[in-house]
């Protein structure tokens, strides 16, 4: 997959493993050597856009997370769905694994070339091709970055929402079925991809959709290729919705008294239904963080931070509902950021959060765990792992999008250190395990990658078995993106 | 599939065929008698529940639609997920079709038993397994009823919007995609479902995800089956997303100088993002036909029905925005159905568009096309339909959920005229090319049945090879409700 954000906003250092991680570390994944004939003829058509140079292969390779670095054996730089196609039909016929590449930002190990072979980056396939304000949407080359849609999209008063916080490809966050910030009131990438174009395993493009709203002409290929990780093809173009710049747009956080009333305000605001655009939940330890990292002087408590979208009068009655909510659950007054600078000076603190975290103890390092759980339970889900972390000693932040029941804990630890280690590991099963007894999920935004096989398993048990069948059916030699999601 | 209802709102007489269903009419399809091995089986382990009459086998092929009988060879009344499992392990090792059955109201010939086998009858696993008020949201069993799970939430406040008039079973509406009237402010069935479960062609039951509201864990296994008309599973359970019942609920219809302004009213108001939660457009001729069916006396002129859910205040706001676009596009005052008794009329005389423009004359049968475009292309795509329509000699109304692109011709036509016939044919290809080069689909909500898979072909083309992949690997003998989607 091409490489995606995590949803806290930037590219981390590096992060610790979970005892499953260092069993990857220490998988012996089978490697053959890549063929001379395809390197030529790879090398023929791109040209100096063909590498087989190491320092182009490590930087392909080496995660942003705790994963050791699997770096592939030549890299490609891709300029059209037409060139994908031919780098997929030469690999296919060699047998030589394909592992996509974007920004490089994802944290589940999701482009590591654990069995070699050619990294296709996406860098350059970065065009954004169609823009209509009139049906709010897009279609945009997968190498696309977030950030880059969103500069060209805002002199036609559009955006497009889904913030998983780093600038990730839009190509990379469909393979993850990424989310963020703002999915309570927009949805995740599921929710908001029309159409992709695909280069599918025998090399040929296919596009899963028309661009009407809504179809019912077959199977959903495109919900198929979002969230497969490049597993099942190679998505080369992405049709987006996109969304009306709100009149109105009003920041604030708010402290609270308990975690538990910092979630619970979330929670009866979702079940009120108010469509709230961003409810954020940063714990007393990731706010002493973020004073400290981003020189802010918030009140280091549990606090939300919270954003509205609407008309003017439609932001005031969601304001107004929500403070009173707030209050109930022992929540202080709102505190404003009204201006666009302050409101991004609060939201970069935010998506800083791990920065911050991890900052916290010189040469430390942070592994975030991504549970999501029905929004019943994540008051007894949080409390129960706040819990777990008072009583070890690890050092742990928590952070999340509460309104989706979807939460990060952000262990701040030294790899070096086998204790802390074995805690911050039991933690987290303990965690995964909790999180799916309560019917929720391993990961609600990050993806399965290398490190969560084994969760997957325990969470859709029988279901990962058709998932099998639909990766040996398109993929039968096992050459896109092998290794990821299950071996 | 389990046969989903049309979207324009009531189970229908019949339809007359295009030249594609009448070559499905005379197909030769393969056909094997039943097992009497196999039926012994069903009989020993279902009893009263398991049928071979040849009464029973009829009511089970004849859809509502134009499409000739093909009745199954046996029926079986299911009551649970494990029972839905023996019918399919015993059918599978005999080689017998499976056909499962809803409702009987799917208008593409969807649950058609064209190669015999057995049906499996929904209607019996009809409970309501689980309410949560605070997720807002529920599991049922595939045989329940829209109208009965909206009885049994009303106490609590909630309700489940989607609407595809008929009183569809919830299986139905998950196999075909369907949507409706509110899909413009809540989306189809593919945004409202959480989780299947599912029995797949080798009797294995699974889950296809958690109840987390967002999930990165593998393949997107609900929006496989979500739509797939039952050819690579039964759906038995069903886990749908749920909304509290908005405060203030307002209806009204306004009539217009054109059919343009009216459709140029919803797609300006979409693209200002208002989140309207109704907007169906009616032509005049729709609209005399509803006068003299419903005995109304609504203006006879090209018309919208609208309504908007939200706050005393958001109504408010969202009235007063959506009457001034349609002052400027030629539309008079919104005339307002306040009291929920009139409400209620106002949303019975739409959804019984279809009876009442069959009945405008006596002997003919109704015929719906179901093309969706996107919504730059709405204006065009009607008014060149429209044209057509005005220089043909043939009877049709048009009416639609507009807000998604999506809108239905009705043909009143006499089967018995091949002149009829052959107009109406013209019209509908045209149409259904028109949309497809306006990048939209053939079908928004009533699936590809038996009738629309060459428009698919056209729709997707080597997409459909790939679907035809998965269904190869999932179901290799193809028992799955054969020959629907594709043969």
């Amino acid at each position: 997959m091409f490489g995606v954000a995590s949803s806290y906003g930037s590219p981390i250092g590096s992060i610790a493993p979970t005892e499953n991680c260092m069993q990857v570390a220490s998988k012996p994944y089978s490697r053959a050597p890549l063929s001379e004939e395809l390197s030529a003829k790879l090398a023929e058509r791109f040209g100096k856009r063909y590498s087989i140079s190491p320092g182009v292969c490590l930087q392909h390779g080496q995660s942003e997370t705790f994963y050791p670095s699997f770096p592939p054996d030549a890299v490609v730089f891709v300029q059209s769905t037409e060139e994908v196609e031919f780098v997929v039909h030469h690999c296919a016929a060699y047998r030589t694994p394909i592992v996509p590449f974007g920004a490089g930002t994802s944290v589940e190990g999701n482009f590591a070339a654990v069995h070699g072979g050619v990294c296709v980056d996406f860098s350059l396939m970065n065009q954004i091709l169609r823009v209509s304000a009139a049906d709010l949407d897009c279609t945009v080359q997968a190498g696309v970055r977030r950030n880059q849609l969103n500069q060209h999209l805002r002199d036609q008063g559009l955006f497009f929402p889904i913030d998983p916080g780093a600038d990730a490809t839009i190509g990379g966050m469909a393979s993850t079925r990424a989310s963020g910030t703002n999915a309570v009131r927009y949805g995740t990438m599921k929710e908001n991809v029309i159409a992709l174009t695909v280069v599918t395993p025998t090399g040929k493009k296919i596009v899963t959709s028309r661009r009407a709203r809504k179809s019912s002409a077959g199977y959903d290929l495109t919900h198929l290729f979002v969230g497969a990780e490049g597993t099942l093809g190679l998505i080369t173009e992405v049709t987006l919705k996109l969304y009306g710049v709100p009149e109105c747009i009003a920041s604030a956080t708010c402290a609270f008294e308990s975690l538990d009333g910092a979630v619970r305000t979330v929670v009866e605001t979702m079940q009120m239904g108010i469509s709230i655009a961003r409810a954020e939940i940063l714990d007393d330890a990731q706010m002493r963080a973020i004073n400290r990292w981003s020189k802010t002087d918030l009140a280091e408590r549990d606090t939300l931070f919270l954003e509205f979208h609407g008309t003017e009068r439609g932001v005031g009655e969601q304001v107004e509902l929500v403070s009173a909510i707030a209050r109930e659950n022992g929540g202080g007054d709102l505190q404003w950021a009204s201006a666009p600078e302050d409101r991004t000076r609060l939201w970069k603190a935010r998506h800083d959060a791990l920065y911050a975290s991890v900052g916290l103890r010189p040469g430390a390092r942070g592994w975030a765990t991504d549970v999501c759980v029905p929004i019943s339970r994540l008051v007894e889900c949080i409390a129960l792992t706040k819990q777990d972390i008072a009583r070890s000693e690890v050092t742990a932040t928590i952070l999340g999008h509460v309104g989706d029941g979807n939460f990060h804990v952000i262990f701040v630890v030294d790899p070096a250190s086998a204790k802390e280690m074995e805690e911050a590991t039991r933690i987290n099963d303990a965690l995964v395990k909790r999180a799916i007894d309560m019917d929720g999920t391993c990961t609600g935004e990050h993806g399965i990658g290398l490190g969560k096989q084994e969760w997957l398993g325990l969470e859709l048990g029988d279901a990962v078995e058709l998932m099998r069948d639909v990766k040996r059916a398109l993929d039968p030699h096992c050459l896109m993106n092998p290794g990821k999601i299950f071996q």
